[in-house]
């Protein structure tokens, strides 16, 4: 059985038997989960040719993303403080050291912004450039977990989805040029830059804190929307053990981008938006949707009787199914 | 400039300027410099080809090999429990899973030996396979720094080196027929374990703790001698702004290898033996050789004047230097 035939799901399900139960479950690791100071740990992979490449990115932006991504697994994790990232480096022989320079810049200038520092690392030659990346964080109030929406939770969404994908679009010129030319000049700005500096949304977390309801027990479901909207959004209901309901009118989707044919799939599906996707009670959903500027109610976990399996998105008001919550494979 | 032209020395004292100043010196990055818990974290990439071949090791060993490295660097900065690893894993669509089943297996078989757990980690497809693997532990005694050597010091190596080498030169069948047939039973299957199945030296940082001399303060030179025993020793004087001086007759290498003609160099710069090389204070030096098993003196640090530059390796009585302290390059 090749991995390919494996499919990536199946394999990290398989890879999880290595690891004590629910170790893998969320989009980091907490080290010890009792304790304020409780340190989180992820590690992500940034392969050339699947992740990135020179014709879409400079080597600044391979860098502030490779921590970004990372710094938003933090983020979906519940992480206050970045500690910091280790970095492993992976580049042929001839590769010129202005990029590997470029890469560091690019990672520094993300540390910066987000607070942590390089702590560590290796560096090896290989036939493909690439980058491991270990991050470090503190969680914050509390923990959020994929697992912790229950059914009757808000599903809100820290911001707009599709534009990393529709950024990849403009950089590959995958558009025809009508299409292209009829966004206006600020949106494809935007979708370049969602594509090439995405924000890990640290800053989201620190809000969720400060809009706890009075009363209510911390119990925030969540996780980043890395592999896009929907297949976020399936984890949350299969880790609650619900259906989502999702408001096919209220999308976060750009308006112009809304407008375009592959607006409402790449929205879904088009990934890398690192955005954080969270179930929570209605209360404290309408208060973070107050609070967040971007922010919005996108549907809801309803109990999985009937015909919808658990972890299964419908659209509200419909049986149809939503497509796109499989998430992008990367093998 | 291409990283070839670099060199790896010059890359990684590049790629220091990236962080706060003295962060790369050692093994490991410690996150909290006090108390009694501080985590060490460490990363460490096997490249296909580069750190693995099909030809001389299987999945088990590859996932054996790839924990206790990363494991070794814990003890190298005096590390006691080990808290857990992430794995990064790369593997093209057509690795058989039988190979990444074989990978953790030897993964998990070295946690279960030295302790931790699979924490976390991201898998991705690429055109080569390699780990990305992050150690955290947490320090013992003190931390062991390869900076804390001083003038007067005692050079000792906890175990034998050059075996790793020669399994490598087994497998590989580069040794003529007659001098690996001259070689007994026992020493070849110890040399193909030292190289398949290494063991870091958490045990030695024990036994280093207990022997420390009361009424001294905590004070201790090292690393580990991934790249090497010259290289190791080399980085020991280098942070120590000394010299180094080794004892040709007392080399820690197995008696029927110092026979062959390659034995000497292969001890010295051979690589991969995983052993740890300490910079001790006298008493606590001969403490330690008595105390542990096939631990012995191999030298000593002298001050830096004269001819020698610090960082430089004499042999005792002599002036001729030492060869082999450059270590392996990666590019």
């Amino acid at each position: 059985m090749l991995l390919r035939d494996l499919g990536e799901a199946e394999l990290l399900r398989r890879l999880a038997a290595y690891a004590p139960p629910g170790q893998l479950d969320d989009d980091a690791a907490i080290l010890r989960p009792s304790g304020d100071a409780s340190l989180v740990v992820n590690t992500d992979l940034l392969v050339e040719e699947l992740h990135f490449s020179d014709a879409t990115m400079g080597p600044e932006d391979v860098g502030w993303r490779a921590a970004a991504a990372n710094l938003s697994d933090l983020a979906a994790m519940g992480c206050g403080p970045v500690v910091g990232i280790t970095v492993g480096l992976v580049a042929p022989a001839d590769t010129a050291w202005a990029w590997v320079e470029g890469v560091y810049a690019g990672l520094s200038s993300a540390l910066g912004h987000y607070g942590g520092q390089l702590l560590g690392g290796d560096c090896s030659g290989g036939r493909q450039r690439m980058l491991a990346i270990t991050a470090l964080g503190r969680l914050g109030a509390g923990a959020i977990r994929r697992g912790d929406g229950r059914a009757g939770d808000w599903l809100v969404s820290t911001g707009p989805h599709g534009l990393s994908r529709l950024g990849l679009a403009l950089l590959q010129q995958e558009l025809p040029a009508p299409q292209a030319m009829g966004l206006g000049e600020t949106l494809r700005q935007q979708a370049i830059e969602a594509h090439r500096r995405p924000r890990p949304r640290l800053d989201a977390v620190e809000t969720l804190a400060h809009c706890q309801p009075p009363g209510s027990p911390w119990r925030v479901g969540g996780t980043d929307s890395s592999d896009g909207l929907a297949a976020a959004v399936a984890h949350l209901a299969g880790g609650a053990g619900c259906v989502a309901e999702l408001n096919r009118g209220a999308l976060p989707i750009p308006t112009e981008l809304a407008q375009l044919p592959q607006g409402e799939g790449w929205c879904l599906a088009g990934g890398e938006d690192f955005e954080l996707v969270l179930a929570l009670e209605p209360a404290w959903g309408e208060a973070l949707v107050a609070a967040l500027p971007g922010c919005q109610r996108i549907g809801r976990l309803i109990p999985a009787n009937g015909g919808a399996a658990a972890g299964s998105l419908l659209w509200q008001g419909s049986v149809e199914p939503v497509a796109g919550s499989r998430g992008y494979s990367h093998f």
